[in-house]
């Protein structure tokens, strides 16, 4: 059945395969009075695009974002913004060993168990590249929270073993580095790792972590649309996450109840925590804290190794993998992760605004 | 608004506080014919009963679900399910103190600044009564999957700094120990170490471990609702889940492509993965392996210590919480964590029985 | 699947058969700050309620309604609100008949079809009981929409071949007349021909009209989510509703352009509609003017008249249906139209409060 | 907020403006195997299409349909169907007069109302050309139905005064006239009441009727998501469509019980209804007879006679339209309201397939 849309309010819903004619996206629920050109987006698409760095595929995609319908004389008039981007230099010969054998690590098999075949050009729907629709719906997202005073920063965290260090903490290098860690020195060791790994015709995991600031207290819903829930899917739902973790994460299951607990402080009437291990959202709510999450990304699974492995017929081969892939997932993901989390902290803002009943009669009685 | 409602197709939708009148859960869309009686939900139940160790809270509470719809002559009619707690043991006069205050690592303070105002007698809504409905829909989806030869186990994984040596695996013990482990000489050794918590006046956190097995390949949707997508929101929206693995998680950020890839292998026509470093899911579908998931539970916050909060005047106070509370949350949770994926596991099985045209001309050309 | 939900941000699942133990729903969305005693929900029940009247069925149920959640010191705190009747008068031996054969207009077969049995005790799921329900989720959402300014009114247009005469409309008739009409001497033609149905062991159908004052321009959403789809959805679920008007309807596929555009006037600054052939809504979005709709339905299944029908097995058999049977659901029907209107428009209302960016920063960044 | 989507396991969104630079729709949970290419479509799109007779609009628009997604080889592989039409034929210079003033029986007012200002060129999101986003899934989806042998036949029924006679009904009628009807005769009449009502500078209405053959008695799901109420929605949610009705409709609420029930009858034990007042629908799950709809479609509101009405300041003032206007939306919404019902039927049908714990198990364990 479907799976390409996210959100309640603010609704995307994205299509597109690697190799077929063009990726995009739906975004359903924008509000109108938004002005929106296709800079706007084309700066997030840029962060996500291949060819820039010695570790990056050398692929040459212009990933050019076309606004479709929605925006009027510059502005969203709440009615569907619809974003496509071209695909342009997809070459699909590479890809005959792909379509006869499942690659380990990869969606090949599950695909084909699922729907009886596959798309098999460079993964189908699978790829990388269906992230183009998650960032485009991303750049917009961010764009309102930007205007509600919200904003978002995700960041390399680890690659490897190379974490970065957070006294060195340089908001430039994100942009600038070419693994989007904000510590230029990790930057330089994890580049080493890199190419070690390149080398031995191998790839590495590594973690993004993402701070989101400006959240007033209060946002997200009880039970099962907790803030942190929302997050989780969003982030978990990037290919190759392994893992998500909020505030302390996997630390807090080994913290005591002491240690672990944020003591509120007043100062001068305004409530802060002295702590922030809860990584800003206390039974699926937010406190008013930066809101801190992790996505684990697990190695890139296409490695130039030869691999065990079984073709669509069930018999056991080897395959080596052939083609342009980088030893590493984690820096083309750090804008995917920033993007989830925005959609889902916009959409978690615009579900509060019905929380109260004083907040339907100040809007409707005024 | 909303947020008490989980599933697409098995839809629940959950109710009730902790002091309130009742708990309960409306478990609308359940398949019709399945045999249902109270006793298969109250088996449930009972494992997330408090009263029953030195480690639990002694409150006396019978938590008897009451089926109240959907069930006629002992079967499910395919109408909605309706599943009822009736509170019993509630003393409202402890909570005058959290009436005026904001606990650390608590909802209250997150409560107050959404709604304007909280029902503060044991957490509302934020009790970890909650789960009540929870647990009640995941018996019935439990049931449902037994059926179809999917099982699920959770059990504690660790405690603290104790660990479950798996290779002392034993499955009758997580149903006995009162850590809900797998492994007697770790029980022993949590709950020495869970006493000198309750000493100390502290708590302590821990890991639940979830092994889904017979789900075939397939089931899970593209993008956004992949099964581990999925999987993570509803174990992140378990009340004091701090972080979510799927698989080797956490590790495989750390790890080599040619470590952390499955290599898939045939034996007589029958697929398997050598090696299961994905737990199950790729690419978001199901690969036939078993499904491996750990949910990171966060310290018991209400701990005995004197701890600095605010009051609601935001006052700047010291409290000191009174009352019945477990030092640790996690073996009382071990169900919630096997419901959540049950339900989810559920919904996914059914969203994938329209995968495929021939599914349908199948079902409807017969 | 599911079925019983309704409402994206004011949602509602409604559960219960006419012959179990208890009927109910749960509203998942309903905003913090309410007060709400279970006598708001009486009074609206009560309009529902048989054995008032010679034309309804004679059977003695008190329907109380019970809140078992969501309401804390007599106002709603955000979290679902849980509402409960017991049934208590159900002669289940009454319908061994029943549970052989297939009522003609009833949809005994259809759910025998679709689940390979049912509850056969009352109708079931089917009965009209289903709507108490609605009318209590209705009653909050009236109360929600009374205090921003917005009322609702339905009352039955026609029996028969009786019409209300709109130039003697009162409104104090609806709720004191048997028929719930709005003119008391149609009210008394009305019965003259229902007795005159119950002597000829047959049933009629009517009319039923619902106008909403007070619904601000710009309330409802483009395209599928127009305010006309959702009202005719939730009018159109009612059991035995067989057509939805908007506006004069059926009526405006045999107007002219001329005749059925309504203009646009200004006096003083004040924008309203020369005329509202158009009955409030205009594109799917109210345009400010009353919103004007009617249910048809048909008479009631039950006649006393022999029927030619089949049983279980197939065959052709003659029935005689016995019991309590209202010779006309419309009076008893009114309050349900009523009612899901009022959600259907709060929903409408609560979804509105997003279409703007500047609704947004309005509410966060003040 | 959002709005432009439809359907819960058949999911469509669609998108564009008259005047952007295209209308689309993507199509997320179209199963996977069914052969699909542009002129699957365009087939469809091209009984929408203007520009074929004297009463339709002269404007020359190719509306030729490009797939973007989701077919690989000329087959869908389960993911997103992604469809565009490029908008070719606009000229915004026409649209001045309509920029400042609110046309009467148009949007325009509301859309205002809503998002502060409006797309004013062609209607922009109101314009009927945002069905070309629901032919083009509608041509999917009856493609898929057909495989499952439930064919569509959706009618002009009557056009003004002039209804067709269907004791002469004739299918090929229905794609040869330039009214729709299916009844040749009827089709000379209501021309020359068109060319009567242009010659008078007005418009008028008319009613559609649909006609579905095939479905199987137990589609549709109990209590708010009944059949007919989804079809009422998606039948309303197209513009001008101001009432629906199913089978009997308004005649079923002046009929007696004993003529409006239908009586079952089994011969050879396949099981029928001696007559079809109800359309094919009880107690809003299918019966097994042909299901029939009804949608009363108000007049063109773009007129050639003076109107009055207010401009954006809110003054009263006097307009004109000029530009290009069908005296009756009729015969082009056909193919629009067979659309709609296919889509809806679709979604049903795939809901239907886990109403039975039997279906999974049957699934899932053979």
């Amino acid at each position: 059945m479907a799976g390409s849309a996210f959100g309640t309010l603010f609704k995307i819903n994205t299509w597109g395969e690697s190799h077929g004619k063009a990726l995009g996206v739906v975004i359903d629920g924008c509000p109108a009075g938004l002005p929106l050109c296709e800079e706007d987006i084309q700066i997030y698409l840029d962060r996500r695009k291949p060819g820039q760095t010695s570790i990056a595929t050398p692929r040459k995609e212009s990933d050019s974002v076309e606004i479709l319908s929605g925006v009027f004389e510059g502005t969203t008039t709440g009615t569907p913004v619809s974003l496509m981007v071209r695909n342009t230099s997809q070459k699909s010969s590479d890809y005959s060993e792909i379509a006869a054998c499942y690659r380990p690590g990869h969606a090949d098999y599950c695909y084909d168990a699922k729907y009886g075949f596959r798309d098999y050009r460079g993964g189908g729907r699978s790829s990388g590249r269906e992230t183009i629709g998650r960032v485009a719906a991303g750049a917009v997202a961010s764009k309102i929270l930007n205007t509600m005073g919200i904003t978002l920063s995700a960041y390399t965290k680890s690659i490897g073993p190379v974490s970065a260090d957070m006294s060195r903490f340089d908001p430039e290098a994100i942009r600038t580095t070419p693994t989007c860690m904000p510590d230029r020195i990790a930057d330089g060791k994890a580049m080493e790792y890199l190419k070690e790994c390149m080398m031995q015709k191998d790839s590495c995991g590594g973690v993004i972590e993402c701070v989101i600031e400006g959240v007033p207290a209060g946002i997200g819903d009880p039970v099962f649309d907790k803030l942190d829930a929302e997050l989780a899917k969003a982030i978990m739902s990037v290919g190759a996450v392994k893992a998500v973790e909020i505030g302390d994460g996997i630390c807090a299951s080994q913290a005591r109840g002491t240690q672990n607990n944020d003591s509120f402080v007043s100062r001068e009437g305004i409530v802060s925590k002295k702590t922030n291990h809860a990584g800003g959202i206390l039974g699926g709510i937010s406190d008013g804290s930066p809101i801190i999450l992790r996505a684990h990304v697990k190695p890139t699974p296409s490695v130039f190794s030869p691999q065990e492995t079984i073709n669509t017929r069930n018999e056991n081969v080897t395959i080596a993998i052939k083609g342009r892939h980088d030893p590493v997932i984690v820096p083309r993901a750090v804008v995917v992760v920033e993007s989830m989390a925005a959609i889902t902290i916009l959409d978690a803002c615009m579900r509060n605004m019905t929380a109260r009943l004083s907040y339907l009669t100040d809007f409707y009685c005024k």
